[in-house]
């Protein structure tokens, strides 16, 4: 079980002096559906401590642009991001979305701030260089220059922030930024100042053993237990990626990374559901 | 001109031990004009010392709202809010319009902090109560509710919050509130805190003794002016609450109130341009 073995930061001492900092990241399907989100944005206000939360984007700004006459442009899987997908990215995750959670999550005594990267400047970017494609109106972060020292006096004042998927190229002009990546570099950044947990909450309960068998949930993956994963092709798709950048982000001072359902949050940091990247 | 007559509150004294908050609102006007709106921002974000900007709406959203077959439905001058115009004010308000207006700003070294009344529940406000008219989701504030401390801390991190036209009542739904509204009562409200002044910017030079000569600028208005300017009518129509309202934050601690146009920012607060109600 995930925390069983304790690492020298990990150390009494350590726990004393630094505090501890959950963020957590949740996906678009969630957004999406009205239920599911007031019940884990009910077990988000109720987790202990300092926290963050990270949104996706969801099928909102997909649904708006259809009817505005938007057609979403896809190239690998991607969405490409151009001047006027980005206004509806702009209005509906950093508006619509990010406000209605923060009103939300104030009903829990959850005193939240909704933010974009552009805010305090908290997420400078680089727009996406053109390669083989033009994703657009995308920028690509990295946790060295996120201005976590601001964010870390920000949540000492007591605050959540809740991070929308955008972020800025720092002369003017908002972009699209992946959720996933947003909360792994806010994690490492935040990681200077304080004992960060990471969890990304998704429709599955875990890194499944078997994709069909729900109940085939993988407890724990090391590093050293990735080559076995992929070798075995236990791991694969999507979630190479997000076990990939999790083994990363532990490699950088990130405490512990999680991966589970959304509905079981308050589960996963007892270490009793999920899987636990360490 | 204003400020030459010292009260009490403003003497050396207090000016060494209160710092100095100039709270700016800007209407939907300068918003719907890019060129205006940068040539402000970039004056505002030169203002010297800790501010607050507050904006308005614009027609973005009524031009959005008719792209996607919603008619604006207006009583006694006044934009009803329903549920799918809060959805749209919020995307439009706190999303793109904030969102862009904070991004700019960085550009100028100004670190801005997109805000509406949900986040840190800064503005607590009441949903308006149906009397003859039912203005829908439309929020009523209160200087003594907001929660300027923690304002005044985020303030104190070198942040400049910019507030989007918008504020919750407190069980999870967002409401839509006047600009003008929050700029005084945020102003009110930080008096507890800064030394505040409090500058309205519109499409005028300041307030006219005769509306078509933008030469005819009152320098300055007193309680004591303001039964004269009334019974001669040289104050009237939509001038005479932004009249009212501004005295009535003076005698809620506000150090002095401007009105001007937005081009003059820098030359307002110096004395030289608009009007100073005080």
């Amino acid at each position: 079980m995930c925390g069983t073995g304790r690492s020298r930061r990990d150390s009494k001492q350590s726990k004393l002096t630094r505090m501890q900092l959950t963020v957590v990241k949740i996906g678009g399907n969630i957004i999406d559906d009205i239920t599911k989100l007031a019940f884990f944005l009910k077990n988000f206000s109720a987790l202990p401590g300092h926290k963050i939360l990270v949104h996706g984007g969801g099928k909102i700004a997909t649904d708006l642009g259809k009817k505005l006459g938007l057609e979403p442009n896809y190239v690998n899987g991607r969405r490409v991001t151009d001047e006027e997908t980005l206004s509806l990215v702009t209005m509906v995750y950093g508006g619509l979305i990010n406000k209605n959670i923060v009103a939300d999550l104030q009903t829990h005594n959850c005193n939240a701030i909704g933010l974009t990267g552009a805010d305090g400047n908290f997420l400078p970017a680089v727009k996406r260089p053109v390669k083989e494609v033009d994703y657009g109106f995308v920028g690509d972060i990295n946790s060295a220059n996120i201005n976590s020292e601001l964010l870390h006096n920000l949540i000492l004042l007591g605050l959540v922030p809740v991070f929308a998927p955008l972020t800025h190229d720092e002369q003017g002009g908002m972009l699209n930024t992946n959720a996933d990546t947003i909360a792994q570099e806010l994690a490492k950044a935040m990681a200077k100042h304080m004992t960060v947990q990471l969890i990304y909450c998704f429709e599955k309960r875990g890194v499944l053993s078997d994709p069909d068998d729900d109940n085939s949930v993988i407890g724990s993956i090391s590093q050293q237990d990735m080559d076995g994963l992929k070798k075995n092709n236990i791991v694969s798709g999507g979630m190479l990626p997000k076990l990939e950048n999790a083994l990363t982000a532990i490699s950088q001072g990130v405490e512990k990374v999680f991966i589970g359902h959304a509905d079981d949050l308050q589960v996963i940091i007892s270490g009793k559901a999920g899987t636990c990247i360490r």
